[in-house]
């Protein structure tokens, strides 16, 4: 089909980054104030192109279109663009760059490389899941006992959900934690049984990915050569 | 027996879920005003489930219950929660939302995690125990060396220790040390090595973990296949 | 050839160290007042024979010396030390100091290490790539929501791009979440997403590295002994 | 030979711990004011019970003592302590608790643990000496360049190799760089490049150590097999 020889494609693809890089363009109120209304040319082609693969494309499978779960990536995507942008859908229109995204859908290589990512994530679902309960209960602990000592930082569920998370990336926790121990002298044990914990279960999680992705991996060439041999062994 | 059908874990499944939602719940001020009541009755509902539970379970096992460490483990979770929670014990009353870790015995494949989790940590014992060392001796020395020049880090061994634990994670570490070197201009000297040792530690700590994992984990697709090779050369 | 035995190559391996060493010292004006005029002689010489050294292997190699990617490395380290130094062109004088990398160039094990580093690039580019994008989308949405609120950080493109690369690394972002969220609360959901997903893309950018040195390496004396004994099988 | 009866040996390791405890005693000048003679005497009473030790070791191996490299450590550790601690030795006087690393040669599976470690030391020579070239170029450039204008992080080169080692370690260094590009707003181009490179290398150094140990490791239980049933095979 021509949408698939690689002509088309590569044009395609030379259009996805061009409209990325006049949307980032957009950002600068220098290049708006001298080139705005190019911006906003180029930006309009891109997405009528874009809109009409789709047609085309949508023409071209009929109902198989649907079963490709990267066309409704690309079709979520161009909608997005279209709804029109006004008062509180302000941030719809700061997302109209995720446009850019449909670079990956149209380089075989990052498509690949997404799908590896995304069929990593079932085998991790026990550990993540053990880790998200980890920082709720540390979480309903924190507000309950440091709340009233370090309101900016434990008041509610919320903060102490978004402090925990901050204290588990390792960035300013002795800051966080000298402020309660001020008035909770004990609570080093709280941060560093935290910090311990949710290192060790992260760690175990890496390791996970790790495993999961050797194991997947082809035969390396020692073993391929062992194997080969046994095939000969076998013929004699 | 009826406390294992699927249907029986399943309902004590949402049981801890909820029961983690509304624990969580007490700790807004604006939830507990319009909706305390509830809550609190859900909670104690919640208590009477798992207590009953693990009566039930004694009850059908008999001695072999003591034997399965979760089963004790959700008897203290349960335990605590039931001790009455005035003036000193305030601290037990936070540690009520443990209860939520009742999800990890529940849920088998969580159960599994924990499980290599723990399994992993006789293997890493004497590598901690030379991190541990190592913490240890920067400890006291820093507190010999430093403790008059920066009191706030490093008066008393204690706090020397969680500063060199906090030193150890990165955080916030070149501001200590430039705060004893405007006294002893030669420190950086105790703190990069201090860094470059517990790192390469925990590096190799962290290496033993991943070594470990590996050989524990299924032979490999390829290695399965030229055993199976083998098997057949045998037959001939 | 005399430019390759093992006496001329360590002679040229200590000229590459004292000039290192000496271009040092040229930045400490204690020693420059009292040994300035020695430094630039040594300096002077040390450039001379690196000039002598690539003449010689150019007269002696002929053609074949430009197929060679590290005499093309030495050259341009030593034309770059050639050219006069003045006004504008004083960052050209810093980099005097890249002559250091001869090191690398001179050192055979050096030149393994960096020829390993620089092999495993190709095989991280669709990551890389992917990382790129992430980054690119993540400050343009900044750029367009935060931009007003917090222009130190997020005024213009390039200075999203800066924030969000440190955001990256982890430093700091705490800060820079927290005043963003003083004007939008619901901003924790944007730095929570970027950090979450570029460390996971990171992770695997890391795993990627990790798998490919496993499967370049040597076969391990377990496999190689396997195969040394199928050898054995088939010679029977 | 007596010193090596289990009994001894773990005697040895009791006076080391209790040795380790009460010199970090001595850091608190509560516990020094009511029990300081008793730390004394116990620490004077540790020193002869190790000196006299190393006495009957070196009698009972004769020369051989000085064959094993743990013994000279040993020898080292209590000649430090043994040295009489006045005014300018006040360092060698907090380097006494140094002697809780006899833990180290004391404890075999440590001694195990450390040989393993001083062992992947060789394997990493060229990677570190890269990493230290690439530390020691950036902060001779960054003396050059930003040596005026942001004094007391870069004004001569031992300060820069501090600046850049905390830079490497990601500690803080969004700010060392915003300062540099207040003047020099280019300045990002060095820090980025220092940090992506410097965590390249240190990723690769990381993944020597690993492939290192992988290939160090007993051949795992499913290569074991394999082999076992070649051995089989070849008995046919």
């Amino acid at each position: 089909m021509v949408l698939e020889t690689p002509l088309v494609q590569r044009a395609i693809i030379v259009v996805i980054v061009v409209n990325a890089v006049t949307i980032g363009c957009e950002t600068s109120s220098f290049l708006m104030e001298r080139a705005g209304g190019l911006l906003h040319a180029v930006d309009r082609i891109a997405l009528a192109i874009f809109a009409a693969e789709i047609v085309a494309r949508l023409y071209a499978y009929g109902r198989k279109f649907f079963a490709d779960p990267w066309n409704w990536f690309d079709t979520v995507i161009v909608v997005i663009a279209l709804v029109p942008a006004s008062g509180p859908t302000s941030v719809l229109r700061a997302l109209r760059i995720l446009r850019a995204l449909r670079l990956v859908s149209a380089v075989p290589s990052m498509r690949r490389v997404v799908g590896a990512l995304l069929a990593a994530v079932p085998g991790m679902a026990s550990i993540i899941g053990l880790l998200v309960l980890m920082v709720y209960i540390a979480a309903v602990i924190a507000t309950k006992l440091f709340g009233e000592i370090v309101p900016e930082r434990f008041d509610e569920l919320p903060r102490s959900l978004f402090t925990l998370f901050q204290i588990m990336t390792g960035d300013d926790w002795g800051n966080v934690a000298q402020e309660v121990m001020k008035e909770k002298p004990w609570a080093w044990l709280f941060f560093i049984a935290y910090i311990l914990m949710s290192t060790f279960v992260a760690l175990n999680l890496f390791i996970a990915v790790v495993v999961n992705a050797m194991n997947d991996t082809e035969p390396s060439t020692a073993e391929a050569r062992t194997q080969a041999e046994l095939a000969e062994v076998k013929e004699d």
